[in-house]
């Protein structure tokens, strides 16, 4: 089992290979001088690949549900493809979100605007991330015709992200504590926004471009399928919020840091929803503070708020809305031969692989 | 004649207010905070509009060579569009190099990371530039036959100039000088792809789509365009660089700082390509240094190794060729009724704009 899984991960990097090579070979025939190639080869290695891949692997285990079938070659490759054109959205997110946060690390090494000589170009690094998407998509979808569709789906996407990143920017600024610009709304505004489109929404929709389903003027599956996976990721990263802060670092994988740096945490929203006066001033005097004690005294809150048992109350009845949501596409879809058409699977993947997660 | 160019440009300046207002209608539609909307509104007055919009309106005048007569109403507001397209696509490189650079200022005004309480958060606002065009262009040109080749031209163009300015900043990084990166060879990369792709290739291709002048097999009009503008831009960023160099600041409008900001000028590469050893000693020394004694050491260089009379020598040969280019379009070329074609005029305009400017 955990060996089929990592010879998915390997048949999936390989392909990062070869598209590599096709953005090398391009600065190459282009002229660019030796130290540009291997500058750009350099920020995609250590920028693209060595993340969980999540995102990218959905899009090829959703082309396969889709299809009801193991994928040709080609398919293959081309839903790796655009797996990996998600992979390089979220690198250009994170090497930027890095250096506006300030970051120390970034999957276990330094992130890239703190590696030796890379300092400000890191910047545009980033820029050349995102600009790799578009070259790819040229190169590999020109003449499919839903060409335009992925080139919007990447656009609206990406503006989307850049919006939450907004958000969450000016309401949560690394260095200056402010918890009154703090509410749940705003909270559900960033998550959906900064994650839920590109980590959720994106892979399914590349997948239901790739094999072919088409928009409708009613019940159009891709509203329906949005509808169910934007609740989806807001219940990801409510979870994500939830795990920094109750997590033991041995399961977690990492050490939680969210009260230190001043996250707009759901843990920290329900608190500030729910705290009596006093207990709102243990927050005001001691979240987002760099001090060991502080953060003890914010946990401490927590516990006796009882945002654990909050949580799981939360935890329960997102999975019941969610199982609902998908309930509603046609258990039994009557497909026309040589027609696709959207399936619960797609979205049951999804849920099983979150639902009640430990890291 | 001056007061018909601010007219000009005031009716180009009113459309930008009009997209703008549609750029924040989609944040409020999105439900999206006052305050980023707001936020997004400042990023977008401080530095889109406030240039030369020399860019911008040759959107404009160029179609209305290309039709041979005034536009109506809707014709001047989508070239208007695809003008101020250009200009996000400026303002968002500039936004992001001057953090690159760690410029001061712009414009006349601070650079916006430099404002207060913007800092990193201009990285993000950068991408929100980038992403106003394909908002823009969605929503005004998505049903042209013309859409698809609007979105290439501004994805092709962008990872272009991205690419010169990688280019760009591992050859010259502004604290580290080594004059042994330097070559004109290495300085025609820059220019052409930092700088004459999107200022004046893209100008004109978005003039061409938009009065429905098709790609052909044989004598492609795209590239036919492309071989002249690139190196129109090409003449125009050297003499950029001579006059930073040799134009006194009331002249100029600005001061030069090409010198003591180890930039990659044309100046020092023609330099570098003639100096004697003991020259070359002068500005290993000097170059790059923040002290006016050796910028002076270098400018007094400059003189003794005839830079300005290189530079009307280079002038006078780039203005010869590029005018035989523009002499291999048919001068009356045949049109069918309704049908558009390319024409001399639309070149002869940028040329004659640019030769022997005075800043």
């Amino acid at each position: 089992m955990a060996d089929a899984k990592a010879q998915k991960r390997q048949k999936f990097e390989n392909v990062f290979a070869v598209l590599r090579d096709e953005l090398l070979a391009y600065l190459r025939q282009e002229g660019m001088p030796q130290d540009a190639v291997d500058w750009y080869r350099r920020n995609l290695e250590y920028n693209v690949p060595g993340g969980k891949l999540n995102r990218g692997l959905s899009v090829v285990d959703s082309v396969e549900i889709l299809q009801g079938r193991a994928l040709g070659e080609d398919e293959y490759f081309k839903a790796a493809l655009l797996g990996w054109c998600i992979e390089l959205l979220q690198a250009f997110f994170l090497v930027s979100d890095d250096m506006m946060d300030q970051s120390v690390t970034r999957r276990g090494q330094p992130c890239w605007y703190r590696v030796e000589g890379v300092s400000h170009i890191a910047i545009n690094d980033s820029f050349m991330l995102e600009g790799a998407i578009y070259f790819l998509l040229k190169k590999h979808f020109r003449t499919e015709p839903y060409y335009v569709h992925l080139l919007e789906l990447f656009h609206d996407t990406t503006f989307q992200t850049e919006l939450g990143q907004l958000i969450d920017l000016i309401t949560a600024p690394e260095d200056h504590v402010d918890l009154s610009k703090f509410s749940l709304e705003k909270h559900q505004k960033i998550v959906i926004y900064k994650t839920a489109y590109y980590s959720f929404y994106l892979p399914v929709a590349l997948s239901m471009y790739m094999t072919g389903i088409p928009h409708t003027a009613q019940n159009d599956p891709y509203a329906l399928a949005q509808s169910i996976l934007i609740p989806l990721g807001e219940y990801f990263q409510v979870q994500d919020d939830f795990l920094d802060f109750a997590q033991p670092p041995e399961l977690l994988g990492k050490i939680g840091t969210d009260i230190v740096d001043n996250k707009c945490s759901w843990c920290v929203n329900t608190a500030l929803a729910i705290a009596s006066p006093a207990q709102r001033k243990v927050l005001d005097d001691n979240y987002g503070r760099k001090d060991p004690a502080a953060e003890a005294r914010v946990k401490a809150l927590y516990e006796e708020l009882g945002i654990r048992a909050r949580f799981a109350a939360y935890e329960e009845a997102a999975y019941k809305r969610i199982v609902a949501l998908i309930e509603t596409i046609p258990e039994k879809p009557q497909a026309k031969a040589g027609e696709v058409v959207l399936r619960r699977e797609v979205f049951k993947v999804f849920l099983d692989k979150i639902y009640k997660r430990q890291k």
